[in-house]
């Protein structure tokens, strides 16, 4: 960090036009050199996907007086990658949101584009760091000056602390989710992530011409106290979540999982050996 | 089990059409009762991706004669939703593919459609299971008897013995990943996914009219002895990889991680506190 500029990247799943988008350069404009890319449409619950098949493009948009914004047909994780190429091949730093709605649960995160992102920088071993708030919509927080001043400057501090220390060991990313209102009360809790946060539903509806559809929705399930979503709808928080992307059981209980799966294998062994020849 | 017909739901995310699908309905057609639901075009890379922003459809296709086959234009994610809505609320297996293409590490995992649709079962308490082979082209895999026959009873013993024994404590699902061709001497081995597969690369490219474009492609990385990529890639064996759905680090080191994250904590607080009311 010493002596140098750092590099940082601010993108988003909403698309460029979200005004979570802006808050977050807003928070580390003056850090570094920030730039922002972002997809020209919302990609809302894209996870980490990759576009491999089709071509991207990335266009220039006139949208705020002090930065030169780029929007792109492709998906956060496909950000990362073409931001090295366009911008530069050494990032110090990914920042992702804020995302419209939070991202808390593992049944979020594992599909959130806000998270997507921040998780595609640190596989490429850039420090990412997600950023979400429990808003149902944009207005909410254009509207709330006292929570975007307030978002802002915590933003700025975070991402201040991580070029400094880094992600902790053990934790591949951070993702912060913020609470509807943030005043000067609100409290900051390191959380774990809960592992489901919606009953997924869905509903049976028929169109004009009588043909059948559905429509997905999600209605919340009491979250376990001390999780992630406990600490942003219960006790309207700020929830700071380290997370994994290490999917492997843990170490400790490698040896164990072996065996308990040694004989399935052995099943399908008996079961390859006694095939016929071809 | 005893006494009851298991109900299995067989998807992926290359589409009804892939031969992958239709290899996977018949290695567990006898198992018990087969449902066929995937999504009606290829959604690689899709995650977990869930649509929750417009209509989902299903429509019967008429493609094999011993099974109705279902179609949605939802993603792999949405097909376990839609299924259990449809179909029937009590599902005793989600298996997801065979993927044309290998889900090996963790990189080509968080993206994967074909694992999702296994991690969204796992979500619900369902047992999942994702199966994926090594080929270029779906033509490789139905070209190639033995390799066909061998993955369907490997495939059919795998799913007994979960029926049977359920997915192993400190796992949430099983991705099994076939090298390109399987024969009565091809090895079995337990093996934890490799962090990375593919330097992702972006090509430059210029359109008729001169315009600038960009395509995503990997290439692959040296693979870590021991790991889903080395077991598939360069020992041509079968890996399977148990896999936790726990994104936070393990509980062993969290309170190592809170107190590495507490100072940044305090500096969050500390500015929180300096801001003035509004």
């Amino acid at each position: 960090m010493a002596g140098s500029t750092p590099k940082i990247l601010v993108t988003n799943d909403d698309g460029v036009y979200s005004p979570g988008l802006r808050l977050l350069y807003e928070a580390v404009k003056d850090i570094g050199k920030a730039y922002v890319l972002a997809p020209e449409t919302p990609k809302s619950a894209s996870g980490l996907g990759i576009t491999l098949h089709k071509p991207l493009r990335i266009t220039r948009v006139r949208l705020w007086s002090d930065v030169d914004v780029y929007m792109t047909n492709g998906t956060p994780s496909d950000v990362i990658y073409l931001a090295i190429e366009e911008f530069s091949p050494h990032l110090d730093i990914v920042v992702s949101g804020v995302n419209i709605g939070d991202n808390t649960s593992i049944q979020v995160i594992l599909s959130s584009g806000t998270i997507g992102a921040a998780a595609q920088a640190a596989l490429l071993g850039i420090p990412g760091l997600a950023f979400s708030a429990n808003v149902d919509e944009a207005s909410q927080l254009e509207e709330d000056r006292e929570t975007w001043e307030n978002i802002k400057k915590i933003i700025r501090r975070i991402v201040l602390w991580v070029l400094d220390n880094g992600i902790p060991e053990g934790a591949d990313i951070i993702s912060v989710n913020f609470p509807r209102r943030v005043t000067r009360e609100t409290r900051v809790k390191i959380a774990p992530a809960a592992r489901i946060k919606f009953l997924q539903k869905v509903s049976v509806l028929y169109d004009p011409r009588g043909r059948k559809y559905y429509w997905l929705y999600g209605t919340l399930v009491e979250p376990e106290p001390g999780s992630d979503v406990y600490v942003v709808h219960v006790e309207n928080a700020i929830a700071v979540t380290p997370l994994s992307l290490n999917m492997n059981p843990p170490r400790s209980s490698w040896s164990t999982m072996v065996e308990k799966l040694k004989p399935m294998v052995s099943l399908v062994e008996a079961e390859l050996a006694g095939a016929s020849k071809s």
